[in-house]
Order: C-alpha cells, then structure tokens, then sequence
C-alpha cells in the first residue's frame, strides 16, 4: 500500500526555526515518527521547506518527495500534489507529518477493507484548534472545526481512493483547499467512514503539546514489569540517555545491548581486582543503561524477537560474571562456594522462571539485584564481610523469588 | 455436551477372560482412554458386564452406568438404552469403548456446530472388519460393511441428536440393530453428515491390533525434541516403566516429577560422598525416569502447564546440585572454579535459550549432558582428572550450545 505524509505546513505557532516536521519529538523528528512506522509502505512526503527534504533524503533514500510550491493554499492543495503518484482507483494512506499517533492507529490500518475512512478519536488536547466530525450509523456527515455539535475529533489519518482528487478537482478555483472541506464533499455523499481509535493522538502545534508528547512518549518507555529501582530511578536517567542516543542510527537496540554488557563485564573485572565501590557504581550504570536498548527500539520502531532474547542471555552472562568475580575476589570456604551456587543459580533460575510463567517476582527483579550489589559493594568500605553477605542475600532471596513464583503459577 | 460410550460388545475376536473395554492398552483400560479424554462432558457407559460397570464405578464414580440386559442385539440397541440419559433435541457424542482414537478427535469436538456427523478416516488397519461410508457433497449417502464401493471408514465416532432415537425405534422389532442400519435411515434423509479426521484410530478386535496400538502409544509418548540418547535409549525404558506406573493413581505426573528430582538429588550426595561410580549410575537413572512424568501426563490427558514448568525448573535444580557436588568433591583451584562457572551457568542458560528461542541445540540436550555425567563418573575409576575434565567439557559445550542457538535463532 501507498501512504502519503502532508509535510508542507507551516507550523507558524511554534515559534521555531526549524519546519514543524523535523522538530523533534523525544530526539527524533516528528515525521520520521510515521516514516518508521510506515515499513511496508510505498511512502511519499508532501514538502515545501528544503531542509525537510533534504533530511528524508538523506536518511530514507527510499521515500519519494514530492514539492508542493504552494503551501498557503492549505493542506487540501497539498494532497492534490500527490496525485502523480498514485494510480487511478488506489487505495492509499494519507496523514499529517506533524501528528503523533500511537501505535493502534498502524495497527488497525489493515482492518480497514473499505476506501475512505478517518480514523477518529475521542480524546483531544486542545478541542478549540481541532477539527470535529459529526457522525450518523457508520458515516461521517459533517466534518469542520466550527463544529458546536460534534462526536469526535478529526485525528489527520485517513484511508483514501484516487477518486478522492476528482474532488479537490473541484475546488481548484478556490484559493485555499482545506481537508475538511474536501471531506465534506466526501460526506455529503454518504462516502467517508469512520473508525475510532482508542489510542493517543497529538496534533503537535506549539511547544507545550511537545512537552505533553514527550511526557506521554517517556512514559510508554517504562513498561509495567519494570522493578521498583527502575520506575523510581533507573528509567528516569535512561529514557534522558535515550532521547539524546536515538539520533544517531549507528547506535542500533542490538548494538547498545551489547555495549551495555560490556560495560557490565566492566564491572567484574573491577570486582577481580577488589575495587569494590568503583564496581558496584558501574554495576548500577550498566543496570541503567540496560534499559536503552529497548527503549531505542521502541522509539524508532526496531524492536525485534532476536533483540529481546538477545538482551535476557547477556543480561545473564553479565549477572553471573559480576557474582563470580566477587567470588574470586574474596576468601573462600565452603559457605562461600554455597552462596556463589545460590546467588549464580537464582540470578538465572528467577529470569527462567519468569519467562516460563510469565510472573515476576516483585521483591527481587533484576534492577532491584544490581542495586543491592552496589549497596553491598559500597558497604565493603566498611565491613569486610560485605560481599560474602552479598552473595547469601542475593542467592536466597532470588530462589526464594523462584519458589513464589511457581507457588503463584500454580494457584493461578 | 453429554457423552455416550458403547461398552456392552462382547469382544470374542479378542480371546480374552477381560471384557474389552476394560483391556489395558499401555496400562490403562481401553475404555478409560476416552473417560478421561471427555473430561467436560457428562458421560454415560452402557454396559453388561458387571466388571465394566465395577471398574467405572470405582474410578469415575461421576459417570453413569446404564445396563444393556440384551448385548446380542447388537449397538444399536445399545445406544438405545442411553435415551432415558438425553433430553428432547440435545446433541450429544457416541462413541465405542473399545476403539483407540487419536487426540484429534477430542480437539475437532467443538469445530462441529451441527447435528448428526460421523468422523470418518482415510485409514484403516483392518478394511475388512471395518465399516465403510460412500459420500456425496457433505452428506454421507451409504454405510455398511459390505459396501465395495466407498470413500471413507466409519470411526464409530458420531455427534448425534436425540432424534435418533425415533429412527431406532422404527427397527426395534428386528431381532439385531446395528448402528450403521440405523445410521443408513439418517443418510437415506441426507441427515448425516461427515467430517474427515487426519488422525490414527483403531478399532481393537484382536491382540494383534493390540500390540499395533501399543506401538502407536509408544511413538507418540517420544517427543520430537528428545535428544539421541534419550531417543535410542532412554524412551526404551521409561515408556516401559510408564507402562506399568499408569495404573496407579496415585502415581500423578508431578508426584512423579518430585520422585525423579529426589533421584537426581541423591545421584548429587553420593558425588559429595565421592561415590563416583554409583553417583554417575543413578545419575543416569534419574535421566531416564526423568521421562515418565510427560509420558504418564499425555496418556492419562493430564498434562498441564504447571506440570512442564516444574518439571522444567526441578531438572534445572538436579543438574547444577549435581555439577556442584562434584565441584565440592574435588580438588580446587582456579581453573576449576572457571569450570564450576561454565558449567552451572552453561546448564541453566542452554535451556534456557531453549525456551526463549524454541531452538534445541541437539548436541548438548539434557539426556547427553546426564550421560556425559555417567560416563566420566565411571572414567574416574581410572582417572584422576575425569570430574574436573567433565565440568570443563560440560560447560564448554552448553556455552557453544547457547552461542549456536543464539546465531541459529538470528539468521530464521
């Protein structure tokens, strides 16, 4: 399927320099957004401002550009200059480059069967600049911002036909072709559908709704099995790292996990060497940057099957590796070899557990551990018998998390 | 959905002193394979011999036992003595104690939204003996046993309506009534209707088709993923074992879980005790009874996800108990701490990649990593380094084994 992305709008609101489409949105322009989240799409951009495409030029080579020297005459002309890449009677996606959709709205692209639909919303941040519509049974009879007696709000997301520019057509003498006065045109005839989407949508206009969008961008990054050190701590420091990393595409999710690992190899070898504070700070670095990874992928759209694996196996290598090298690091004796047993069993056997249940221990989940290991190491300043507790606590309470998750599977 | 089992048959092809519904088939009585199969549904046996209608009554007392005081008259009139236990118009299922049906048949229960449909096969073991059906679009239009030109074999398994009962009443002054004269009537009106089921099943006349059910049991108990040694070896003697444990009730798939475990914890005191030897033996054991409890759970239908997950995270517990009893019981130092290392994170995380990714590395499964054990236990007899070099080739091997699945996972 085609998609085409309105990218020639002004975005005079904003007060911004750059075009409303490459203002960025949590690192990364608004319209590459769409543009990641488009795929399998055959995808063109409708622009007036240059750098807009250069931009997309460089970095999505595939997309094509098509220049629309009349921006003022509104979004309506801006579809009209579309029309050569569709072909008569397609069926293609239209939406606006500085929308922010949430994730149903892609997802439910391909339940739509029929031409001429706008996907509309319940929700809107700002009801006074949207566009509402007016529904009866499966149509849309009155679309506009004027609208006093309106259903839902107009999100910008649309499956279109061809035959949808032989309206524009129509209004070619007008000097201003508004989208919704097009789509009136559409719902005079009983021709456009609509589909609720029960997701979050932003038209992004000034710099507050930015802020707004970050806030609900941030927290779609936190995900609802994170540890309690993660949600009050860890996920604080990463979602601000990943919002600075997204904007370079060499650092890919795979790349930063391994990065990330390393990092916590770091850490061991600095337990090897009995450093035990510089250690446990850079066990919690690594616990917090562990989170970027996914948080990347999320973002631009990369997440994959192997990344998720991936990052669980050398999540393992590095929680095992750091137990170890504070074994070697320390006396031994036989309470010590079953503390390292219990603490390299659990810290894997928990991680198992969960995934063959799908439960998660609350009490002891892996930001939890790592902390606990730089609190421990901390403590060595003072106490010699630090890190041999560390590795008793850590061995008990995560088998004791085996054991309440599987009492909790089976009473499930 | 109620449920009707005919059991009243005399069974004389068999030459045995038991009535056939109660012939053990893999351990369990013919007629018990379907009890438990048919677990949400209300079932009714018609039987005559009372030591059919004792055994049911002590198992299943919840199934309900009607008498057929005239067996000679055949099935049909069997299933006409189960018209006080069905209500005006219910659907229900018919089906013959003393056929073996494969677990398809259970699951396409519910695919079926109609009344009066015979499953029927491709297959056959004994075309002779069996009933033969001829269709025509989705009707079945002859059924008989002496039909030359046919399609399908009859099942014996039916979802009915009581109407039935109306046509069998038309023929209740004939000396016999045969369920396929009966069904002839249905087909005669284009009332009975056939599905097609891709699976075994066999109607168990003789001790030859016995001994071929057995052997389908027995390959169906061998799952795809075993490794070599378990296919070659191990399979040979638990399904045995199986064989003989399913006729206890007692004997549960997760008691039998715990039981295996504890052999396995016992193989690891004796390694701590320095019982090489012995300790390797039982070892070997334990990876062989390790079997039954899958085995016992798919004959007895009493599977359940709780059951694979303990059993999944006990063998976990067995093996890296075992690896430490034997790093205990041996001389220490560096290397081989590295080895206890690679070996109990190696033999947690290969399974666990197992289960992430769906990917079996096949050279270090379980039951090889167990015979591994076994093998240098009684190497060490005459070598003194033969447990050290076992965690070292152990860890070795499972960590590549999580390296290959990892790369064979990314490159699917």
């Amino acid at each position: 399927m085609k998609a085409v992305i309105l990218a020639a709008g002004k975005g005079s609101r904003m007060k911004s320099t750059v075009p409303k489409p490459l203002i960025r949105l949590f690192g990364i322009p608004l319209i590459e957004y769409k543009i990641r989240r488009l795929k399998d799409f055959e995808i063109a951009v409708v622009y007036n401002d240059k750098k807009v495409a250069e931009y997309i030029k460089k970095k999505f080579p595939e997309v094509k550009l098509i220049y629309n020297p009349y921006p003022e005459k509104e979004n309506g002309y801006s579809l009209y200059c579309a029309k050569e890449f569709l072909k008569e009677n397609e069926r293609f996606l239209l939406l606006m480059a500085d929308h922010y959709y949430g994730e149903k709205f892609f997802r439910k692209i391909n339940d739509v069967k029929e031409d001429n639909y706008l996907f509309v919303s319940n929700y809107c941040y700002d009801p006074q600049e949207a566009t509402k519509v007016k529904v009866k049974d499966k149509y849309i009879v009155k679309i506009g911002k004027e609208l006093s007696d309106y259903d839902y709000f107009d999100t910008g997301f649309f499956i279109l036909n061809y035959q949808v520019f032989s309206y524009i057509e129509s209004l070619l003498d007008k000097e201003k072709i508004k989208l919704s006065d097009v789509m009136q045109l559409l719902a005079n005839e009983k021709k456009l559908f609509f589909k609720l989407i029960e997701d979050i949508w932003l038209d992004i206009d000034t710099k507050e709704e930015l802020k707004k969008a970050e806030e609900i961008i941030r927290k779609l990054l936190i995900k609802d099995t994170d540890g309690i050190i993660s949600k009050l701590f860890n996920r604080k420091l990463s979602t601000r790292l990943t919002k600075f990393l997204v904007r370079f595409d060499f650092i890919t999710p795979n790349r930063f996990t391994v990065f990330s690992s390393i990092i916590g190899f770091l850490a061991g070898i600095l337990f090897l060497s009995k450093n035990y504070v510089l250690a446990g700070i850079l066990t919690q670095i690594a616990s917090i940057i562990d989170g970027c990874d996914g948080e990347i992928a999320r973002i631009k759209n990369l997440s994959s099957k192997f990344g998720a694996v991936l990052d669980s196996v050398l999540d393992r290598y590095v929680d095992t590796f750091i137990l170890f090298a504070i074994f070697l690091s320390i006396e031994k004796n036989i309470y010590v070899y079953v503390a390292l047993f219990l603490s390299i069993t659990g810290s894997i056997l928990i991680s198992y557990v969960s995934h063959l249940t799908g439960i998660r221990p609350f009490f002891i989940t892996r930001d939890i551990r790592l902390f606990l290991v730089m609190v421990f190491s901390i403590l060595s300043a003072f106490w010699i018998y630090s890190m041999t507790m560390l590795l008793w606590i850590l061995g008990i309470a995560s088998h004791l998390g085996v054991i309440y998750t599987l009492l909790k599977y089976k009473h499930k």
